[in-house]
């Protein structure tokens, strides 16, 4: 039996791989068979067990816990990171864009929400913010943040996309997924519903549409309608259990399920009621939609259904042929993903992938299809389908309606190509 | 009109709180009435706009995007972090707590979750990691974590709480539900579905126990029913959207959901299937429950129904009578919680709280009652009830059942007492 305390890192030392795809190492199976590891075993024995398995790590105390107390990633996850757009100056960059390659079930932890900022980020001593709310109210009023986080509070979990997410594949596409959909994110998110706040007030029965302003140096602006925000606005201060991050508005952020992310204004500091939407620099130069025929779409608000797969997607190699689990992320605006399908062979025919539980409305949906690749060529896609029954298009459908001097809700059907060498990259097709 | 820049940080410059403990500041609504802050604004008047509530933050740029690019909380949140518990030396501390009393909804972010370690935290390269699976299976195989990783994944939202939790509660009561309860926290978990994997090396028929063993210094070692395997127990890699925490086990660990946390072995290096429990230390000497007979409990793996009340807790005091949000959680290792009745005179009376969706098994779940504090002393208390018709227990007949001997499974109704003043503390009634 070899004395060595040390794992052989030799991927030769490998014995298992999922059952399409096993190469099984009998001399490892073998070894185990006969040494020290089969034997019956409680604390003491295998603290004295020494077979070549016990890594050097069991033989000495560990850390103890951690100071500062709020944890970190392991240093072994150190390139899982959000990344800034390329070739964009990174001194007055706005927009970093989640590492969704690397996202495990539907929760984006918060150092990893994509950012996306008018003014860039402004810091804000809690106890100095203000929320005023005026126009067609009863009662215009300024709260404080610990007066917000008395009222009756709200949780749920909802994707945030940015209405720019996609927007290079119009023309140019980026090479991995976190550049070709990471502009999106999911979080549980907290705070006071805002049909709460606008009870508190007194909305104005000729109040229609609501400006909202965020406290930063851009002064970000957007016009809500009532409707929208007595359905499902939250006034969020927390985010996956804690308080938002200072990137994504803290301490007081506007969230609007379902709608574009810039309207889920940051830094709250200003609400005002009124007749007609306001028509701010964002809704009128920016965040419009240019059309083939030249005219623009205003107030494309809600973010139709959309989906992607994630792994394997750009700028990952499959090892071996086998067994693969294709991964992915479904998601609607108006309600429930109700189906994903998934081909490998570029649109041709599709399967029906199994969906994540629970299903929750405006919410990223994990997706999953066991795929036993056979070494040829594959154009992996993924098509979801939502509870109103809208179907998310093909590229071309897509640009037929839409034309390519859009920015803004790109949200067609993603083809990534596998090669014979089991090279995955971005495909327009 | 005030032309300062700085908001007043005055508590009286405060005008609204939730309704029924409102107190308007009318100068303020003047002021606004009367000042710029009313007139029809877009992003070009907002940036002009110089009434005294206009904060300088927006006046000059904000930061960039974040370097390094994995975000960080607020540094005003820097209070909220993990404790170790009082009076133990932190050079080898091997237990912190969540801070409940400021989490919000039903995830505990992996910064935050709670710490229990036998052996310390080992630094493991997941690529030098090993699983190996062995004993009464068809084929004995040791797995890499690439290898593991590509199987079929699954990813839920569960509890996961220390035994231990409360134990101080038996006859030392803390000060603040950190000490009380944080020895608890909430998690999207995702891996392998320990089941593929047993259907990967064939389990024999006769395997009726399986052996977790973790990689740390204390060969932290448990025996789980095959039962339990087979049912939901996921061999985890990935936590709230990334990979595991190094304390939390990475590259894997064993997730029990419901079971006591310890079983949930961290760093996970070994499955040895068997005819029997295992008899370790950590389920003879450790982990059972002293009996007032003198016997003790074996095996009790399952975390009964429990509930607290986090938000007022011990170590708060109310700001003022009138309308107060009652926050807290339930949760049971049977199934999905059902009810949650909170008392605020000592369980004499009882209203039924609003439960947050979706309600998940084997999951935290968040309840909230509205209150209107009159200013009279009050003894706040939650009951949870489960699926099963489990109802969480008075003080009195826990201990009248279990004695105080034990250490573990504390899981009585918890008292907080709130004075005339508002302070609130922990109460053994």
């Amino acid at each position: 039996m070899k004395k060595t305390h040390r794992i052989d890192p030799d991927p030769a030392a490998s014995s298992a791989l999922p059952s399409q795809g096993r190469r099984r190492l009998v001399e490892a199976a073998a070894l185990l068979a006969a040494g020290g590891a089969m034997r019956p075993t409680g604390v003491a024995q295998a603290a004295e067990q020494d077979s070549a398995l016990v890594p050097a790590w069991m033989k000495h105390q560990g850390a103890s816990i951690l100071s500062p107390a709020y944890g970190q990633p392991s240093p072994y996850e150190a390139h899982v990171i959000r990344a800034a757009i390329p070739g964009r100056p990174t001194s007055t960059a706005a927009t970093s864009q989640t590492p969704l390659a690397d996202q495990r079930g539907m929760i984006t932890p918060n150092g990893l929400v994509f950012e996306r900022h008018h003014g860039g980020v402004p810091a804000i001593a809690p106890e100095q913010h203000r929320l005023l709310v005026h126009g067609l109210v009863r009662r215009p009023l300024v709260f404080r943040m610990d007066e917000l986080m008395r009222f009756p509070s709200v949780s749920r979990i909802h994707f945030l996309e940015c209405s720019g997410n996609g927007f290079g594949e119009w023309d140019a596409p980026a090479e991995t997924v976190q550049g070709t959909h990471g502009l999106l994110s999911c979080c549980e998110w907290t705070g006071v519903a805002l049909s709460t706040l606008l009870d508190e007030v007194g909305a104005n029965p000729q109040a229609k549409w609501i400006l909202a302003e965020g406290a930063d140096a851009a002064a970000m602006t957007r016009s809500i309608p009532i409707e929208k925000a007595l359905d499902d606005a939250i006034l969020a201060y927390g985010q996956n259990g804690e308080m938002l991050r200072p990137e994504q508005g803290y301490p007081l952020r506007l969230l609007l399920p379902g709608f574009e992310g810039n309207m889920s204004v940051k830094w709250l500091r200003r609400l005002k009621l009124g007749e007609a939407p306001f028509m701010t620099r964002e809704e009128t130069s920016k965040y419009t939609d240019l059309m083939p025929d030249g005219t623009a779409r205003q107030f494309s608000f809600v973010m139709e259904a959309k989906s992607v797969i994630v792994r394997p997607s750009g700028g990952h190699r499959l090892r071996g042929t086998g067994f693969h689990e294709i991964f992915g992320f479904a998601w609607s605006g108006r309600g429930k993903i109700s189906r994903v399908d998934v081909s490998i062979d570029g649109g041709r025919s599709w399967q029906m992938a199994r969906l994540q539980e629970p299903l929750l409305p405006k919410c990223l949906t994990p997706f999953r299809l066991p795929w036993r690749w056979d070494g040829a060529p594959a154009l992996l896609q993924s098509r979801a389908v939502d509870e109103t029954g809208y179907v998310q298009p093909t590229r071309s459908r897509l640009i037929e309606v839409r034309g390519t001097h859009s920015v803004y809700h790109y949200n067609a059907i993603q083809t990534w190509q596998v090669t014979h060498t089991g090279e995955v990259s971005n495909a327009h097709i």
